[in-house]
């Protein structure tokens, strides 16, 4: 039997009693690596405090090593009880849909224990979960590649008063230019977008697309859907409410609701953070935002106050 | 200290570690009876392994005594520390946003700790979550009241090839027609919306809007979104493809991929239901489902063999 055991997002003891359960009576233990190492301290040699906790050795599995051991893990899964650990619910943010997948395939049983991921937990900040329109994710630009098709689905969600979700780009394990020109696995240091990045790059598209003088607007038929252009009003500001969440489950969380001008200001500090755009509010879900908002203070003051 | 805890989805083992350590550590314990006795098995005298779990007893409280009694519930919280379990996530699809602002504005701080919520947990059935547009609320239909406001934003999700999480009905201590005559509180016995009767109100609605012969479409624009209204094409249909779930979260969850149709002959069993209407799917996406699909044989097959 293979576990797929969502761990939350906080730490150790955000588990729950069934997937602690599940992990204790397993003979192996593998944790995915893409997220872990950061959200729950832990450092490439430093698994201890799981370890301690389950009362047995975890397994660092980056994605690599999924991708070409996957076969491995599965036919031992099939012998015995194998836990592979997630950050999060097992299908949130990223997905382990593939690993399931070839489990299906050849046999082998899946038992999933959920757990909570960024996609729920956002409702902390007052903004009712039905609301949100689609999910984005925001890739880091580089010099030559600045994909912004996240600009046309904010912009859909707003137009219908919907919040938007966007998930900050992480960049673990990206081999370098210089090891992809030689044929050796050298690595990148791990990058995690902060919502300083994320709100430049934002603002970066709002300011081009409205310079080219054209805002596309979309007929929307059951056939498919149609462009149409016209001039004027662009999907968000600089004066556009937003929240930011920065180790969002974490007991050090940090939430703070303002115009992306206001949190551009903000030092949110260690990730992982993620950011909502806020649509169109209801009387109750302003009223918890306003708890979250910075009161009072030029900005100047706001950014000292958060430095 | 007011602690917001989520219980997970299935049963009490659904608790994470944190949030026992909360509970265990709190002088009173609230239950929020508005999906919590179903879905947790309990009966209205039967708290016992939640109890038996936490070693302290607990308040069953209803929507009703936690608006009245709010203020008595907060000032306990004052002076010592209080939990408030919630099924599911404390902010997924029932919401406890009221609760929170009231503690906030006397200055009671509150600390919320986060589970797995129908929102993430379909996650499981391999559709992404990133690719759900805004999720919508089925009610009961009554013979005078049968809003489809839903319709449209199905229509929207579909249109833009994202899917559909509905939530179906849930009718908990409402008062009778009869005690309202009277003004004497008589409870009409708790409704759970089946996907079957979530399919029959789906297809009618589908139905009366092709007869009226125009199906709206929309112009989204920044500042507002305009109807046009043209022949033709529907939102979905009877082979519309879906995703029927039962229990979710739960030891004996009930998952099955398939059409409308289909989907209608079907015998969930027990609540809660809830129903995926799917928009584009991706290869990957297309590979998981085809687990949960109903292979081979005719729909009296498929019924004989899911009674």
């Amino acid at each position: 039997m293979l576990f797929i055991v969502g761990l939350g997002l906080g730490d150790e003891k955000d588990i729950t009693l069934r997937g602690l359960e599940a992990v204790k009576k397993c003979k192996t233990v593998y944790i995915e690596a893409y997220t872990s190492l950061l959200s729950f301290g832990l450092s490439s040699n430093g698994l201890s405090t799981l370890e301690k906790l389950y009362g047995k050795s975890i397994t660092l599995a980056d994605r690599e090593m999924v991708e070409e051991k996957a076969d491995d893990i599965l036919s031992e899964a099939r012998g015995s009880d194998v836990a592979f650990l997630v950050v999060g619910d097992p299908f949130g943010a990223t997905t382990h849909t593939d690993l399931v997948v070839r489990a299906n395939k050849i046999g082998v049983d899946v038992k999933v224990v959920h757990n909570a991921s960024v996609m729920n937990a956002v409702g902390v900040c007052g903004l009712q979960l039905y609301r949100y329109g689609e999910t984005v994710s925001i890739p880091f630009f580089t010099e030559t590649w600045r994909p912004d098709s996240f600009y046309e689905k904010i912009q859909r969600n707003r137009t219908l008063g919907l919040h938007t979700l966007c998930l900050l780009d992480i960049r673990v394990k990206e081999p370098s230019l210089e090891s992809l020109c030689r044929g050796r696995k050298q690595y990148e240091p791990p990058r995690y977008m902060t919502i300083n990045t994320c709100i430049e790059q934002l603002l970066e598209v709002e300011q081009t697309r409205a310079e080219s003088g054209t805002v596309h607007g979309f007929i929307l038929s059951s056939s498919g859907h149609f462009k149409c252009s016209f001039g004027g009003g662009g999907s968000y500001s600089e004066d556009t409410d937003c929240v930011g969440f920065a180790r969002l489950g974490s007991e050090d969380q940090r939430i703070v609701a303002g115009t992306l001008r206001e949190l551009q200001m903000i030092d949110f500090g260690t990730p992982l953070h993620c950011l909502v755009i806020v649509g169109k509010t209801h009387p109750v879900e302003e009223e918890m935002l306003d708890f979250y908002k910075l009161k009072g203070g030029t900005l100047e003051q706001i950014e000292n106050r958060s430095a």
